[in-house]
């Protein structure tokens, strides 16, 4: 009797733990949504990421990152790659570019480098197919991308927009081999062929070109512009999840604000009143339809009563663009006081705005710790609270953001660290303002550039100088130093790739090779 | 004490209830998968649905199918609609095509009707843009399609391949609004561009067509024809469901064996080899291809320990291509003893294969009631259990056919039933046999025709005569007057549409106004 006492007791306590997990599981995984935008400059948004309002930041109207801003926490020293499939492949899998190799943006076509011909260097054997996530496919980084932890671990996993994580011909140009269950509009390519539905977003019977956008065949011939077509299809798509009661994680990649900046109908007029240029206008109406798609989420998600159950990350892939013709005005003034952009690794065009606001969050928050785009993946596995997981070979580099959300900026251990970029490629035919073929490191306030092809450095304190103007190399000699040192060790950790030279197929000397 | 006893024996019953009901949801609800097949005519396969192998059947090899017919009952008098997209459409709504309106093909451009040019008649105004699960928009028949039911009862609902139920510009386009979470290569085309890897499925910068496959850029520069291209993607998509132990419904609808007949070079040397030339060697290595296909998923869900808890239709949409030149032979000879094909009120353009194996299905079983494509509709919300739903204001015109499945082949009921076709259509240029401007009925051995172009009807015994040679009209008046008076009943009942003359644009007679 005592015994079926106990054992009824058992029971009892067995039924009630399995109806309390049962609700915990709905309830304990919050909701991941990441607006990850295309080629957003640091500045291009009326929400400042600096000190203070620029000029730039000015020009900008995006009310719905505002508001975002108000429940997040604010990140000033965000860093992603300076072009966009370094950036995507470090977000999934949680690994560096120099690590993953995957250093410039991949070609739709497979096999096929993107980098253009140089006179003196040869970029080296980059993983030019991007990211797989099965093993023994040519020129590929073979990883767990983070959805598929996501999705095993009860997140219904949803892509919208841009993908570019690898070549078509390879499983990583579909999102559906990457952990997504759904896919919209997502595949090789890095652009949209055009940004109206009048145009079929490019699907013109013998004009389509690889970047027509697939999927939305419902919007064709209709007036609605790619960026709201892409909305439709998120508030489709996370209608599902959210019925069923179920974790979700949207990766809303709308195509905006890349070339071609086409003007967004919906609000170029306030932007040509103002004065700007038919271009400007145009590129300043693709941002706010971005935002005007944040906001038109963020509101389904209030609506439901999931917002404050809902992480939401913001973030761009690189820097503004700042090349004539596709920008107006001299090149590399798009994004000042940063210098440079897209495609650079001065601040112009690798530092990115960043928004997280955690659960439950209602409070604004400011963090200063230089935090860099691989750190997003052991991030939202954090947020999502799972902590055992299998990544199936790669040690990650980047590291969970948690502790920042909640604890005070003064962090010395994140301010220290060493964040490390490693462009051994040629991106544009003229090399920019260090555009090909350059490395960098910061630490701290400083940040060491290396140009491979001039075999120069330079070194910047970011803190007084942010348009890295006042080159300290000379200056703080043993600083360049121990920087130039703490990169070539890096790299070579990592067995980073650097160009050859064409004369004689010798790789580039490591920073710390070179004389100051 | 007796109070705490009883009161952990009911705890401890509802704890076993409550996994045991857990398990139940589980496994409560079968899987389902449909393979639909797109243009396969009656006697495409080696398994014969006639009372005996024809010479037809002979030439080609598809053991899945007669695999799946030994657990299966194989439906010997099943129909469809003439052509592809009112068969679908039908399939999705449970409504026969003279009732839905949507009585062609769908033209992927909106607004466009697909009907040719006549000289004595006009097309009535049908639903030119297909289906839709909205309100309110041009040209559609609104109506809910049964995988919406299916996603509301808790299965996971799968589209691949050709969707074709709406034009681009209209919501029906997209898989994606009709019920469908996930869409692979699904879209308002009716048929692939190409069926090559090699070709990119058509997507060639420059010559990309609306017929350009999307969704499959992994698959782009490689050897995988488009049949096996579709299996993977619906392999990888079933993981998850059997994964999180939930039902799933699958919807298999490979783009063969529509035109382009391209050769599928995994089984077309057989053929070239038994004699056939490249045009109809090429068509049987594309019906061995989906075949293929077949085998490959139904592999996939003994291996998954599935299959007996999975239901699987196997249907095509229509008969078998019977035109020169895109078939070899006289036109109107590819389906004998069936007279012509596709396009046709003949029984060679709407007599199609049918197999539905139920749950636990291990036992052959053949039935020879009359039973049409839009049954499939009750029937699958039958065979899921689910037994109220509701439809946004369709009439069901289909009827479960689940006691079809367990009952005796005898059944007056189901023998007696009447079938109803209307195609107030073009769609060939030259009127073929039965083909453009034809309605008819079958009822019970007897099927009649109504040519309302030149205002005749014939009636034919399908028992006695499957090849309707020898029309009974003249000589079996009274027969033919009740099934004349039968067909306009219905299609009145329905407000079924009619074309009208060119000349003075009055509507053509109903065929009981026809004198014999």
């Amino acid at each position: 009797m005592t015994l079926f006492k106990n054992k009824s007791a058992f029971l009892a306590v067995l039924l009630i733990t399995g109806i309390q997990m049962g609700q915990a599981q709905q309830q304990e995984k919050p909701n991941i949504v990441v607006f990850f935008v295309d080629d957003l400059g640091w500045q291009d948004t009326s929400e400042p990421f600096y000190k203070e309002k620029t000029p730039i930041n000015k020009r900008f109207h995006t009310p719905h990152i505002e508001a975002l801003a108000q429940d997040a926490v604010k990140f000033t020293d965000a860093y992603a790659t300076p072009v966009c499939t370094p950036s995507r492949v470090s977000f999934l899998t949680g690994l560096n570019a120099a690590h993953h190799k995957v250093t410039n943006w991949t070609n739709p076509k497979a096999n096929t480098a993107t980098d253009n011909p140089d006179e003196l260097l040869t970029p080296p054997d980059w993983n030019i197919n991007g990211l797989s996530p099965i093993p023994n496919v040519p020129k590929t980084i073979y990883a767990t991308p983070f959805p598929s932890i996501l999705k095993e671990h009860g997140y219904y996993t949803i892509h919208i927009g841009k993908a570019h994580w690898g070549a078509a011909g390879t499983p990583g140009s579909s999102p559906l081999n990457l952990g997504f269950m759904v896919n919209v509009a997502g595949h090789a390519a890095g652009h949209p062929q055009n940004y109206y539905g009048e145009k079929n977003y490019g699907n013109i019977a013998g004009k389509a070109s690889y970047q027509a956008v697939p999927d939305l065949m419902e919007y064709h011939g209709t007036s609605t512009f790619l960026t709201e077509a892409l909305t439709q299809e998120a508030l489709k798509a996370i209608k599902e999840p959210i019925r069923r009661k179920e974790p979700f994680f949207l990766h809303f990649s709308n195509y905006a604000v890349h070339v071609p900046i086409q003007p967004d109908p919906r609000f170029v007029q306030k932007y040509l009143e103002m004065g700007l240029d038919s271009t400007e206008a145009a590129y300043s109406s693709l941002v706010e339809g971005y935002d005007k798609s944040m906001g038109d989420i963020v509101k389904f998600l209030k609506d439901q009563g999931v917002y404050d159950n809902t992480v939401i990350v913001f973030i761009s892939d690189n820097g503004g663009l700042s090349l004539q013709p596709m920008r107006t005005g001299p090149s590399h003034t798009q994004n000042l006081p940063l210098k440079a952009g897209k495609g650079s690794l001065y601040e112009g065009g690798i530092r990115v705005p960043l928004l997280i606001k955690n659960v439950g969050q209602h409070e604004r928050k400011i963090n200063h710790n230089p935090v860099i785009i691989e750190d997003l993946f052991p991030t939202i596995l954090d947020l999502a609270k799972i902590d055992k997981y299998q990544v199936i070979q790669q040690k990650l580099d980047g590291q969970s953001l948690v502790e920042l959300l909640t604890g005070a900026d003064e962090n010395d251990n994140w301010k220290n660290r060493s964040l490390i970029w490693n462009i051994p490629n040629k991106w544009t035919v003229p090399d920019g303002p260090a555009i090909n073929f350059f490395s960098a490191i910061r630490q701290g306030d400083y940040k060491l550039l290396y140009d491979m092809k001039n075999g120069k450095v330079e070194l910047y304190d970011l803190t007084k100088d942010i348009g890295e103007k006042n080159n300290l190399a000379k200056k703080m000699q043993s600083k360049t130093k121990a920087l130039s040192i703490l990169l070539s060790e890096q790299l070579k950790s990592w067995n980073a790739q650097l160009p050859t030279y064409k004369s004689n197929g010798s790789q580039v000397p490591y920073p710390d090779q070179i004389k100051l």
